[in-house]
């Protein structure tokens, strides 16, 4: 079983990932793709004149601030425009695919988070009113279901909260958890950069291999959305996941080449 | 069996639905529910600077051009928002949704009509690029799959081309094939009018009963998108469906009104 996590920002070719996945799954994979949206998140944001916020918690790590406004926005992308014309790019394959957001079927579920403490202006604020979440529980028995199907769950990072609300996740922790609920071999996580990079403004400074047991010493390399994949990694490794690499999904065959380790392999 | 398509104009009540479907699945029926979105469509078609167009066909029924933008809008509103929302109302009632769209697991599939002949200031025209078809098989294995797993299917109707493109499909004869392919016993129709009114400005003048042989001497009645349920209607009584029940989803408990028969009952 691959879990493989595919951003959403500018320059990523779904094409070649679909393409890729099709193959991959025709010898014989199992696969569950999760999927991002964010650069269409923010183009469709400013074109309702509701541009993005996007916060700075006291722990450093930044983060979309989701009221309901916020939250429709990201159902409509995520889950409406983006999820249904990867499946459409599947079905054109001949791969049957059913695309979900984590609220359908509770297919993951978490903690709601109403408040934020954030950094602005160098002042500790706290925001009310958010819409965001921690996955904490896979639905295993309904993935399954759907891959004992023949099946390709394509799944959207909304979750539900205990309660049944629909909440934003962080997509890098999502996979990351359904990777160790579903037991994968490999971690596939796919964006618009080469790797964990050394020097951010360098592609070349890519850096090959991590120690499972050295996450947290190349934190500091991490900047902006990186540092929710590092994170991500850290709880996939610590559940028993043998391999996360983090690839470049702007290439032709950018999961073969995750695979053979064409990237950051940490293991 | 019951098959509830909801339409997606102005004033349905999706909180009365929602409570009505959950007591009933709770008494054990099976159900699955068709919704629209079209009212929400047109709102965000005209914020974003792309007004719907609707048009004529030649034989006389009013739909949507859509182009691939048009898609978009539609998959936005009614794959994303209108069906997550949705899916979270029941979650918040304890029922397990599934949202999907008809090209998920090729649910719906049908025919692509890519090629429209309209009538536009009384000529004939013919229009290109539209990305619209009928909905001609169902993927009968997938939805029990859902149901008898304990999951709601909560479908929005896009709908898979043969090749596996995503095309727009009315929904209400949709809903009318799922009837037909699930051996329902009963299509209810949910939109914000009581039912087939003989005059369509007065709400008294509903009719309450049509006989299943007598659907075509009712056509006349049908006024906009009427006409489109009553096709459907016409499709499900011809594939054996027992009965057809137009009623108002403005209401509280809808869905147990129009099964206690207040509405337009064709059986």
């Amino acid at each position: 079983m691959l879990i493989i996590k595919v951003g959403g920002g500018q320059g990523i070719n779904y094409d070649y990932i679909c393409e890729d996945v099709a193959e991959i799954i025709k010898r014989g994979e199992k696969i569950v793709l999760v999927h991002g949206g964010s650069h269409e998140a923010n183009v469709l944001s400013e074109k309702l004149g509701k541009p993005p916020r996007f916060v700075t918690s006291v722990s450093g790590y930044e983060s979309r601030y989701t009221d309901r406004e916020t939250l429709e926005i990201f159902a409509m992308v995520y889950s409406g425009k983006a999820n249904k014309f990867i499946v459409e790019k599947f079905q054109k394959l001949g791969i049957n695919a059913v695309g979900l957001s984590g609220i359908d079927g509770r297919l993951l579920e978490g903690q709601k988070k109403s408040t934020l403490k954030i950094i602005e202006g160098g002042k500790k604020k706290v925001l009310r009113g958010d819409n965001t979440g921690k996955v904490e529980k896979v639905n295993v028995d309904f993935v399954m279901l759907l891959i004992n199907n023949g099946y390709l769950p394509v799944i959207s990072p909304l979750c539900s909260s205990y309660e049944g609300e629909a909440i934003n996740v962080d997509g890098d922790r999502a996979a990351a958890l359904l990777a160790v609920k579903l037991n994968a071999d490999k971690l596939i996580i796919l964006s618009n950069v080469p790797g964990l990079l050394e020097n951010v403004e360098d592609e070349s400074s890519l850096i090959k291999h991590i120690d499972r047991n050295k996450v947290s010493e190349f934190m500091e390399f991490a900047k902006r959305r990186m540092k929710k994949k590092m994170m991500g990694t850290a709880e996939a490794v610590e559940g028993g996941v043998k391999e996360v690499i983090f690839a470049d999904a702007r290439i032709k065959k950018p999961v073969s080449n995750a695979i053979i380790g064409k990237g950051t392999v940490i293991n």
